[in-house]
């Protein structure tokens, strides 16, 4: 089947992303290409790297020029994408890859954004159990962030194995700036980030600690608690997320080893690494795939699970593909590659 | 007052890093330089910005050569400093940047290190609690290990001031690769580093972690646990650590930044940054100081502190040069900066 | 058509690299996987990204080893390609990386390798004029080395088009570390490299030179000179080569700007930017794409070529897999692909 | 004797560079800091490196708050510091870090900055021959740029031996982005430039080309000829300059390699590698030191010459300072170091 697909804010990292991959995609007829102050130029001028849609002209984004595709991906700023969804037909498949959509609870989504709620989504990680099937068939789906899929699928194996139970969750997260998207802000220059790392959003109050904590709880934690720390090191594209828990009851390495390896056994594109192999974002850049390891601390009475993926591909716009050929039927792999661009 | 200052080990990183500190001491005069294999020829071989040193020749590393100085400063492989150390008078100031000295406990020596303990030196951390006092005329010092120096000083207020407890500590730790030496080893190649993050040493069997307890202990915690994760990023120098701790009783963000501020108040090297500012490696890069942040998470009732360093001076040569002032009687800031190169 | 292929130097980054493209080369089938030292080890440990081929075992670079496939790709140290093809049958198509079989001229070959010639192969670089018709049906292929390729297609239109006749020429190429190998040597560590940029091989002595002039004399200059300069920059893959010569006859920039145009119209992987726009590795990076951009600076009397493409990839790995779909018959672009991996 | 010293401009880079050389100047006092729109703000927000000014509050670029100084540091935009000058007493020392009255051809400047001419004042540059008599006693210096500055050096002795004589000069010079300022502008963003390098201002159009004519002539050549291409590569700081022209006569390596050491003997920041050591930007960052190494290419009839600086220090507040040490009769090293932060 061909489908036709539609890329609003498309002149961004993460619509950049979505669109090489869509490149590739073999059943992808890629239509409109939208934005907002960038409306009237070339795509080029944008995206120099997607040469065979250099000569494209950039449309403004609204529903009119979204009209008439089977899928439309919404790289927006948050926000926006409620309004824009809400004028689209229902048999339009949409995937947002912003927040709007991605918390059920509209208390969080307050206390973390500050706007009104613009509703719930099907919730677009397939790793989750049961969350394929809910994804099967769906036409609006959100894209979960960059953050809270590394950590999650990290931590994924141990929730589900009852060997942590969502308690006093520390994550600490290195990140490129390519999460943080294009908008010229100074903090985001190149010499201040070469040769440098930072922390920001430290204390419990980065956007994606609701989140973190929603998908704990999808995985069976009563009431979990998370501590999250992002830093940003100088590399442009990967997530490498080290997150640790309190063992829930008495565990071996073994046992641990295996709970990592069977959650992962059908996985198509999160893998669990030979033992003494740790994951590193270089191994997974360009790709959908997520490389993660595990150890008992038995010092320190805590898991540590370590996952790197890229935050453009499975972070973003790969996780986007990925729930967009689950939802229209197609084979989950589809135009989604395994392999990094390393070194 | 003048000294006569021996470098053994000048043709690695950290011997690099004190010869270029001592260049700028008023009151140091360099005497021997001294390596393994590298014995004979020229230091502008090896250490190509040191031009003031460029026409010395690297003498072998030897009690002979070592002869005759005030002050050695030992910046060599593990478990070679214990013997040449106890051919040298015990009037000469001997400052080991290794870490064969470092940790009291022959016990955990012997289970991370697998070789015998060569026994305990005053430990060079002036900011431990009476530490200034220890160091002041002595003449064997052990310069702590990067990350320990690091994670301890951005806790030290939260344990002084009984905020924290030392119980369920959790440190991750961002740095560059010059602190793991100038050996050429596969895994160090700049192309594998370059874009890329990875986990090393996880699970709790990184050589740091019994002195990060040692430090928790001496800092007045009971059975201190930690899990500790070192990440290797990007940049050629810099850590930056980000460490919480269950808080210990109820308290409130004024409260802990308080504790944060009252504790480094007269520290010459450590700062707490103005309030919503967070460390960034680039500005503390070629100087002695420490920046620190901290922040409560009530939601996950956590105090979350971040330290930023240049591992090669605070981390390393920057803390023997600070010891061997207390030492000697000298200022502690002689020769010493506060001010980062960024950006 | 599906082929057997083996790679020789599977452990390497240009090995490394061939074996990521062929697992999305539709009609590869791959086969064996030999290398030096590291045989019996798995692939995953030098390979962690190419996650396909994690299980296999490698085996040791022997003619034996390679035989039985349709396709040998060599990814070896200089000078022992030669021996090894001359062991396998003369219809196994070989394709050599390495540097053995590139220069015609034994003679240059002698002055900057030292060692005995080879012989010369047909050389690897299609958009020379005339070029395909030879690696049509060819059976051994010498790919170019990855400075030669950026600078030659830079200038490429200039020479033929009459606008430069391949006197005084200039090439300074920025280049990151991954095209020096993966053996480790301490001018390689990532703590050297990163940060910093050095020239290395200067004044005519690196071992491209040649190469530059056989390919400027091929595209029709008599008695070229080429003065090139490598700098090594901190990222892991890519070059960008600044080219400049002397105008040969008076024009104008729109003369120019049409030769170059013309010159790649039907090239299926170097690309003219549009005007304005300069080349930038990042949008090259794991494609087999080149881009151009061309100036002409009248003060100067000079035409000024830039290009940009991935050494592993154009450089190294996808020419070869260019060449092979010539070689077999296959559609030029089979497997490869012309967007890079931005940002 | 102590000046008292202002900085205008104090936010950028340029002038936190300047302010964190005269923190360590033994005779500078630090007076009034000022800023456009940042005026107001506590400097710590913008230069959190540089700690003993955290307090400072930043006041308005204004000749009343420049008043009262025996010195004036403009780190300005291009265009604003001839009028601000102008308001300014005779006596005090105007140090003009930007490029207004770098060039003594109003046509030069015309064509390439589009505005009126501002005049020309004493060009700080003291390496050129009798330059520094005529910065003794200046009150009015104009900081080089960072690219002529690298290149004039690294071809000085070139032309003042008559070995070369400023024909077909070709300079490609890697630069970190800090050259390029604060401003937040897109293509400056960390995601862009990491892992990545791009030429910019091609063919003969940035408006360094006729500052380093200017200086090509100064040293003795009749109409010179330069190409110049910089190359925007991943470091935060550092130029490295490939410099290259046709010999004027026949000579060889040895009469080359000595014209540059003699050129070098006395001066105090440039200086000659040893043989076979080529220049690395790591090994100057944040000192003043030039690292200079030259070659013949007798094949292609030139000489190469590569030079590496800091370009925030000796390429700009560096430079600036060694100015002023020369114009208030100061030694000229004072508050400089020529020891490089490195790796």
């Amino acid at each position: 089947m061909t489908f036709r697909v539609a890329v609003a804010g498309c002149t961004g990292y993460a619509g950049g992303e979505a669109l090489r991959l869509l490149l590739s995609h073999p059943d992808a007829e890629i239509g409109a290409l939208t934005a907002g102050s960038s409306a009237g130029s070339r795509l080029a001028e944008h995206q120099p790297h997607l040469r065979p849609l250099a000569g494209r002209t950039v449309a403004e984004t609204s529903a009119q020029n979204l009209a008439g595709h089977d899928v439309v991906i919404m790289a927006l700023p948050h926000g926006t994408s409620g309004a824009l969804a809400a004028e689209l037909p229902d048999d339009v498949l949409v995937i947002d890859c912003g927040a709007d959509h991605r918390l059920a609870d509209p208390a969080a989504w307050q206390q973390f954004y500050g706007s009104p709620h613009a509703g719930s989504w099907p919730y677009g990680l397939p790793e989750l159990p049961g969350q394929r099937d809910k994804l099967a068939g769906a036409r609006r789906i959100a894209v979960p962030g960059c953050y809270p899929t590394t950590a999650t699928l990290a931590l994924l194996p141990g929730l589900t194995s009852g060997l942590i139970d969502g308690r006093d969750v520390v994550v600490v997260a290195a990140s490129g700036p390519s999460g943080a998207g294009r908008a010229p802000k100074p903090h985001l220059l190149g010499a201040e980030l070469m040769g440098s790392a930072s922390a920001y959003g430290v204390g419990g109050v980065h956007r994606h600690v609701p989140e973190l904590r929603q998908n704990l709880t999808a995985l069976g934690a009563e009431d979990p608690s998370v501590s999250f720390t992002p830093v940003l090191v100088p590399m442009a594209r990967g997530i490498l997320a080290t997150c640790t828990a309190p063992v829930a009851r008495p565990t071996d390495a073994e046992e641990v080893r295996r709970a990592w390896r069977d959650a992962f056994a059908d996985e198509p594109f999160v893998e669990l690494l030979d033992e003494g192999a740790w994951p590193q974002t270089q191994h997974v850049i360009g790709s959908n795939a997520v490389h993660v390891q595990v150890a008992l601390d038995e010092a320190a009475g805590r898991i540590v699970a370590v996952a790197a993926l890229d935050n453009l591909t499975k972070g973003t716009a790969g996780g986007a593909v990925q729930c967009l050929n689950l939802a229209l039927g197609l084979p989950e792999r589809t135009g989604l590659s395994t392999i990094g661009v390393a070194p």
